[in-house]
């Protein structure tokens, strides 16, 4: 007998061909159809939001975790703003991504097209809901959501939103799916929907992502850790290196793209360290035994530290003897997410730019903005630390693959 | 106590560095000198080869696999040729995306770079070793590589040779490393191999897959099985279908974009399947009733055989209302590779193209070209019937990912 979750699964594949070949208008329609009856439900959200928040309370849910689940007003208009700005984005799907004519005559293109059913595993904010539905909306994909129990009831208010204006614009309402069984076995069945789901974004814990590393046999992109470094090289405007490090380690610490691990060229450490150390007032610095003794006082850096995401008002940091150092403890410790450098030296910049290996490296510029928003992609579905398919932050292309398209008059192999 | 190939993988990853930030001249000098070696080696490489096919006989390798592993003075001339034309490639590597300035005036580049480390695994064929570990230098890989056990002797011969070349041109040996352990222990803990091999691509039989999907933990890209269509719509020219059917069956029947089932459009059946069939001499036909009432004689086809890949002298045959049950059928039994329409009628020819979901879809053209060197890439490693990644034919580029280098001025994100 199908489970409740297979039965899901085969009314997404059913969805497929009506919103991948569905028109640009047809999609787009049913965003803006989406932020009107976002903000026009409104009430009926909140009231779903006020159960969801009550349960949270009453299983002694955190602050930040109430906080993260918590609607109002302003963020269910925030959430239809992001939908429409979703409508604004170019239509990735048909994109002639490159093509040729063969010798033979067969001439040749490969084709933006939709992924299929994309699923979304995440956590308990309820306006990842729309953003990712509304990002594979845009793309031409099913989207196939997996939320948190914490946030059942909002999840379902803003999906039935979603699938009405779905229905409003002509497509087929099961372009939305929501798994309301977040057990931990439903996940694990979820993650093995092979056939089903063409590409799922675990946007949710380590722990889930070794269970998909592990048990999982659908294809994935991971949104994993950053552990982000700032190198303040011997040649860097030590001013705009204190700016960039304040605002790479402090501006937000909590999210992926904050820096965890300042490196400082020898030459300038005597200079530097004592001036960004005021500047991090209220960060702890945790320093390898160089610091320590240009700043006494300091907590000394456990290997550990120099691996660990800290995500909080913590940064570890490291005197290094040249950039070959720096490159090198980033081989070490980074996980392959945004590393930036601070330099004057063209040929400086050049080589840390060729050498280190992550999704994104920055010359001058705060690891802050590797981000969907911020570089230009219009909205980001996630920030993938893998190489394969997509790396660094996915925009609605990245919820695409392309097709081969061959035409010829005949022509066969000989 | 790490195991010889966890020691292999620690080498694979000190050679990266050499490899990936190598000059495209070194890495084509390498690919030239090791085409020049081969050819002078082949006394040597003969005689390995020669203890290869002595210990298959014995072992009573069936006479199509000692085919596929025997070596002559013709076939290395011909890896020698293939390591010569992937050296005349355009380099993929450094190749800029796309980028744009933003409004706060950091400069965005997405910019082509190696994965790293390249995995393969593969059968019996030592053309292989050169032909995929000239790819992944190309692209500026290193290629581990994890052949037969039965092609050991040769691989091996086939291997000191590359790593002969990649010294003359200055690079680390280490560039291409061999896997001697071939048992099935040894290739689990392979692509278990996580944070060592960026990339599988495991050119091997469904039982590998399997425990790849099952327990694998390393990205991979999968080539997989072609159950491949050619529809014969009502408007086709049927001189042409014919050809097309043909070709696509009976050229190399046994390679996976060989056709395995043809679809014919009702209004053209009774004219077209008499003169397909007659064309189709030695090939067994295995009908639908349709086709058994126009063809009599003709084994009726069961739904196993509407599935299978044959890779052999065999077709499916079904008649179909019109192009909707061409596609759906293509839905129900394709395997995502190769499809194709022979149509006169534009839109027939569209609609194929749009609905049908494959890594490519042909008009008027064999399932056959679907090929790296048939489609323009030079050469392939593999044809991915995955969407994520690359899908289709793979050539140097699909052996590559993308790095975000962002560059500015001291910018901070507000």
């Amino acid at each position: 007998m199908a489970t409740e979750l297979a039965r899901l699964g085969v009314r997404a594949r059913a969805a497929v061909k009506s919103i991948s070949t569905s028109s640009s208008a047809a999609r787009d329609q049913a965003l803006l159809a989406a932020a009107d009856l976002l903000v026009a439900g409104s009430a009926t959200l909140l009231r779903a939001n006020r159960a969801d928040l009550d349960r949270a309370r009453a299983n002694d849910l955190g602050a930040a975790a109430l906080d993260r689940l918590a609607l109002d007003e302003g963020r269910i208009e925030s959430m239809a703003a992001g939908l429409r700005g979703v409508a604004t984005l170019a239509d990735p799907v048909g994109e002639v991504v490159d093509g040729w004519v063969r010798p033979n005559g067969l001439r040749v293109q490969r084709v933006r097209v939709p992924l299929g059913v994309v699923g979304i595993i995440y956590e308990n904010r309820p306006n990842v809901t729309s953003d990712a539905a509304g990002l594979c909306l845009k793309s031409g994909n099913v989207a196939f959501l997996r939320g948190s129990s914490s946030a059942l009831e909002s999840n379902r208010a803003v999906v039935a939103i979603l699938r009405e204006a779905l229905v409003k614009a002509g497509l087929a309402a099961d372009g939305v799916l929501l798994v309301e069984d977040t057990s931990h076995e439903t996940a694990l069945e979820f993650m093995r929907l092979r056939g089903v789901i063409d590409c799922l974004i675990p946007r949710a814990g380590r722990q889930l992502i070794e269970l998909l590393l592990e048990h999982g046999t659908v294809p994935y992109v991971l949104d994993g850790d950053g552990n982000c470094h700032v190198y303040v090289d011997r040649s860097a405007d030590l001013e705009m290196a204190t700016d960039i490090v304040l605002n790479a380690k402090t501006q937000r610490p909590g999210v992926c793209n904050a820096a965890e691990t300042l490196l400082v060229h020898r030459d300038v450490a005597r200079r530097f360290l004592p001036a960004v150390a005021r500047a991090l007032d209220g960060v702890e610095l945790r320093g390898d035994p160089e610091v320590c003794a240009i700043l006494p006082g300091t907590t000394p850096a456990t290997d550990d530290d120099f691996a660990t995401e800290f995500l909080g008002p913590c940064l570890s940091v490291a005197v290094v003897d040249d950039i070959a150092a720096a490159i090198a403890h980033i081989d070490r410790y980074g996980s392959g997410h945004s590393e930036a450098i601070v330099t004057g030296d063209v040929g400086a910049a050049d080589t840390f730019v060729r050498e280190v290996d992550a999704a994104a490296v920055l010359v001058n510029a705060s690891t802050r903005f590797v981000d969907g928003g911020e570089l230009g992609l219009g909205a980001e579905v996630g920030i993938s630390t893998q190489k394969l398919h997509a790396r660094g932050p996915m925009g609605v292309r990245e919820l695409t693959c392309t097709k081969w398209v061959v035409r010829g008059e005949g022509q066969v192999r000989q």
